[in-house]
């Protein structure tokens, strides 16, 4: 039974990837569905999951209420760090109880690295800079009134935290090709021909497997 | 008509990968046969040209024969860089021309920059340390009598010298997955393997490209 972590640079259009090779070789496809998964477990909202999982707050991150006091505000960040780990836990848990019900390709939320025992593909989706801002403009009409630079910075940013939260959960370096099996550059390529491509090369694997 | 340059980490098992993706495939392989074309325009040695051949000379590399005057050492150095140069104007002379003859594997020699102006299927094929030494020790029986830290320090000495000789040509930095379509980590795995899944991820892309 084959499982894909698909872990992806933001703008790199690896999500579409990931779904597209879902389609392909009819897979499950999990990506949104492992917040609202973990919300429902923990009695709590998929938006405040999905605020904590994959961004790794800093204590400057977090709102600091100007008036409150210093104690109330520690508090605060206490409370965030601890719902970072318990949201954590849960997202292991229901990561590792998707990954039994059958074939399928999971978007991000350290999947690579929390199902790293499995016989796991693990894809890591990247590109250049012009051709993630290019994607982002596409993407979005309120991306049209940014600058390039702008969104440029918007991209890093966004990748940072997910830098940091994959670091700071799996001690490993996020990006990093040795934790992958195969790294994919999208830029100038059409992500459905891609997809349909490394499926091929899926099914193949399968076969050779046995 | 489809040309695929093969980058590799010595001891990933790059060259091995690229030969069979080229037998699956059909494909002519050029390896070796670079440097005897090179050598053979040029009117020298094949040793020699391999001698220089992504294997960029520092200073401190060039035997320094004590005795001789500075005079002499630093001509030697000047022949040395010069020949690098000349050598470097061939590669590229060859690389274009086996390029045009048809369907093709390159392995190294900077052909992925040289040929970056053709819609080239560009692969870096990379491993972790243990699973390098490992592949070295099995290559060759010499390395028996090496520890597993020699041979690390030996492999990470090669691909210093390859990356130099490569950012001193393209002014980019080898191994940077930017400057490849595809990344494929080689731990662990069945080099043959490896190169049928790929070699139907090839085929599949000359369909859909048409």
């Amino acid at each position: 039974m084959t499982i894909i972590t698909v872990s992806r640079e933001f703008g790199s259009g690896g999500r579409e990837f990931a779904k597209s090779l879902a389609e392909e070789l009819q897979f499950t496809y999990y990506d949104k569905e492992i917040i609202r998964a973990v919300a429902e477990e923990m009695n709590l909202d998929p938006g405040y999951i999905d605020s904590i999982m994959e961004h790794m707050p800093g204590i400057g991150l977090i709102p600091l209420n100007i008036g409150r006091s210093f104690a109330a505000t520690a508090l605060d960040a206490q409370t965030h760090y601890f719902d970072n780990d318990r949201v954590y836990g849960e997202q292991t848990k229901v990561i590792h109880e998707l990954s039994q019900r059958g074939p399928c390709v999971f978007v991000g939320r350290c999947s690579d690295y929390i199902l790293r025992d499995r016989n796991v593909l693990r894809i890591f989706v990247y590109a250049d800079m012009p051709a993630k801002v290019a994607r982002c403009r596409e993407r979005s009409a309120e991306n049209e009134n940014f600058t390039d630079r702008l969104l440029a910075k918007k991209i890093k940013d966004v990748d940072s935290n997910r830098m940091r939260y994959y670091q700071y959960f799996t001690d490993q370096k996020w990006g990093n090709p040795l934790n992958y099996d195969l790294c994919l550059n999208t830029s100038g390529k059409d992500i459905k021909t891609l997809a349909k491509t490394v499926a091929v090369l899926v099914k193949e694997r399968e076969k050779l497997q046995g």
